[in-house]
């Protein structure tokens, strides 16, 4: 012992450490066995003594000892102590030869060349206290308590089902759920075999990308988009051609143009909500989208990423309601419905497409999380997650209302919008004199997040917009955005 | 109400169906407004008839009747009665144009062309009742009520973060967690900012592929190995070159002659139980492989896939623990120490490369199961998680001896095979004669999965040996395994 001098670090993890007490003194006894500070034989102190000088029980000392001694750290030699394990079962695994050099920490540079790759333009995730980005939900209105029973009662009723190797596509019962959800909803007649489950929209598109198209396949795309699709399709080695937005959608007759010059491939859009500027792809471009991809050959991906909310009569259907000619790939996600952190999405595909998104899925990651798909399945089954959409969904028109409302008293001079029929985003023209990303920069130095429309074009070029979330802001934190906004606004140009 | 034949599915959703009667009735209803079996403005049953006609109490068809009408499937006229909604909202959208076909059903058929793909050669899973193949865990040793609790306890303490974006690598938490693990059982002494959280070790393989090869490179594998692995690699672009395996593990002098001609990229190995041979890597070799791809700067991509399962002494540690040069990515998960279906995996890398890795996971899947991630993390805080290891480990030994007494005891004359020092599986050579072919067929037929050579060989031919897991079966389901096993025994060729 007297070799031994006492420092426990009961916090090395930090101050959100939760664990229990004798877990934390066992885990920095362990700690400091492996560092070396305590050697195979080493005393240590009495519990009595340790106890004193953590200023803990004698119990939870014990405690942490049992703990050690349990898993192999420690021995106790009766009537003399307890010490440290002579033989340390995993700590000191054998060095694979005497020239092996010692286990070491892990290298800071490749020792190989990193190929170029394809360009993967995303936007890093900006960490601001305070958004006013579009397209995320309020993920305080989920229904955390009903979600946590119904994983409980998962895991009680099939874990050997849920916790083993289950189908690429999703579980049955999950892909039977969706289906009757998208017949009721959507007025897509798809049956559980129409149906493969992804880990949110992107993994559907990513699966699409990589199912679907050759390295050197021409995919259109719109000019102001979401950039993590175009990531996985030029991933799939698909060259992007951007087609045009305007105030009825994606511009199809140049799309058309484009197909009499260009083998296209395929084409990625959001008819329902165009993102990001919300507009619905009007009604005679949709049938000619169809007759277009029909004619040519091209897959139409659609991605129809927040179908739930729409505020005023009733949703448009989705292409894919319309698809008898099979061109139609349709990706939708409960990401935006729930949560973004819950990535549950689904693919409706002829089945010969979904049979190559599930082989490709197997080599992805195998499947998804069974457990929270079985969950899931239940909530959609029980009618838990309709009464939380429409919840969310009287919810969001109210905060529609009030982010308009701000916005029109205190920026009616600097910013021109159209109330959007569904989503959860205001897409804004800002007046000319003022510098759109000037602002956004401004705005971030007071903490709050404002996009532009720059970050959205294919071109990368800036556009007098911008796209302002009203989902998940409280009217108190609505009025708190805003206030920042007025605040963060640059001098206007003469 | 004379309008309407009564004729309700109450079990549609078929025997399995634990949904409440109140829901069932309400989804049936619903059902036949969707089908039109009912029509807007029909008036539905009196309370009291329906639940006489369908044997249940009234006051479960009057909370089925406030679910519809919360739902606003039906409208209440008062003192007249409950008919369906003159308005669905949901149902009947619109129709973007009278040219529009109805809605209908999901195409049957693709209407774009398909294009030829890299081999996915995957073997399909056989669903047979049981099974003698290897690598998969006894699911029903998971401490299923302390994972419930462990969720449970995230959604309560942190339902927001985990059900909103969070970073592609990974909670901060479970990578703190995993890099101790990796410290104090393997050797790797990283930190949280070397380890990505995947889901897992597939996923970890097939983001090495997509960042770190270009189509065209050569990678080389283990002649006898992982098939979904290769598909990973394939998908890349890559060409892959086999390489034999002996007692020894991979032949790295076969490696290294293959290099001087070839221009290899990348290896993908199995050192710690190569799969499916289960040999280890002997200690020369290891070095010498590291020494080769630091001269040739070849990515070693390193598949630890069950390191935890070793029964004799200590387990050798990884190549990583001696990555000075940083040529090794290091890939391992918690699949099977924990269940196949909780996909948590990981890689370990120097900080540059699992910034690609983190990129390319953002266009994937955006992130993992935050909620499990977070969970899993206090499982192994907590030091459940090497509980849990610690009895599998003792009882996975004792079912290693169980089988091998029991093959040596039925088919001495038959199988020929070392104990292996880890995993979960023995690899048993087939006497000669014996066609290992036909008794895997016939042992299909009893319901017995039997896993032969063929299904790993990068050739494709067949070679007399098979892989006989233990780790999942309790004694007397391994003495009906082998009993099966004895009776699809072929006769023997002369």
């Amino acid at each position: 012992m007297a070799r031994w001098t006492f420092a426990l670090d009961l916090d090395a993890a930090g101050p959100g450490d939760a664990a229990p007490v004798f877990v934390r003194i066992a885990r920095a006894l362990a700690d400091d066995i492996r560092r070396g500070r305590l050697r195979a034989g080493d005393e240590l102190p009495g519990s009595r003594t340790l106890a004193t000088s953590l200023g803990v029980h004698r119990n939870t000392v014990l405690a942490a000892y049992r703990e050690l001694l349990a898993e192999g750290w420690i021995e106790s030699a009766p009537a003399r102590g307890m010490f440290v394990s002579s033989r340390l079962p995993d700590v000191v695994p054998r060095r694979f030869s005497a020239r092996a050099p010692r286990p070491g920490a892990v290298a800071s540079r490749a020792g190989y060349d990193l190929p170029a790759l394809a360009e993967r333009d995303l936007p890093q995730a900006e960490e601001l206290p305070m958004t006013l980005g579009g397209g995320v939900p309020d993920v305080r209105l989920v229904p955390a308590g009903e979600l946590s029973r119904a994983i409980r009662r998962v895991l009680r009723r099939k874990a050997e089902t849920v916790l083993s190797y289950g189908p690429p596509e999703g579980p049955r019962e999950l892909r039977r759920a969706l289906a009757a959800m998208l017949a009721t909803t959507r007025g897509v007649a798809a049956t559980e075999a129409d149906v493969l489950v992804t880990r949110g929209s992107q993994m559907g598109i990513d699966l699409a990308a990589r199912s679907l198209l050759a390295p050197g396949d021409v995919v259109a795309v719109e000019a102001l988009g979401y950039r993590p699709a175009w990531a996985a399709l030029r991933a799939a080695g698909a060259t992007l051609v951007p087609v045009s937005v305007d105030q009825n959608g994606v511009d199809v007759e140049a799309l058309e143009r484009l197909t009499t010059t260009t083998r296209v491939r395929a084409v990625y859009v959001t008819p329902h909500h165009q993102f990001p500027t919300t507009v619905t792809l009007a009604p005679e471009r949709r049938l000619r989208l169809l007759e277009v991809a029909a004619e040519r050959r091209l897959v139409v991906l659609e991605d129809d990423y927040d179908h739930e909310f729409h505020y005023e009569g009733r949703p448009v259907l989705p292409l894919a309601s319309a698809d008898v000619h099979g061109v139609v790939v349709y990706v939708g996600t409960l990401s935006k419905v729930l949560a973004p952190g819950m990535r549950i999405g689904f693919v409706v595909a002829p089945p010969p497409v979904l049979e190559r998104f599930a082989s490709a899925r197997r080599f992805v990651d195998r499947q998804g999380d069974q457990l929270l798909e079985h969950a899931v399945a239940d909530l959609l089954d029980e009618g838990e997650i309709g009464r939380h959409i429409r919840r969310a969904r009287r919810l969001y028109a109210s905060r529609r209302a009030t982010l308009s409302d701000l916005l029109t008293r205190e920026l009616g001079d600097v910013l021109s919008f159209r109330l959007p029929s569904g989503g959860t985003a205001i897409w804004a023209r800002v007046a000319a004199g003022v510098n759109v990303d000037a602002w956004a920069s401004r705005a971030a130095e007071l903490g709050l997040l404002l996009q532009v429309a720059r970050r959205f074009a294919f071109d990368g070029k800036s556009r007098p917009f911008v796209r302002l979330g009203f989902a998940q802001h409280e009217p108190r934190e609505a009025r708190e955005a805003v206030r920042r906004l007025v605040q963060a606004l640059p001098p206007r140009a003469p």
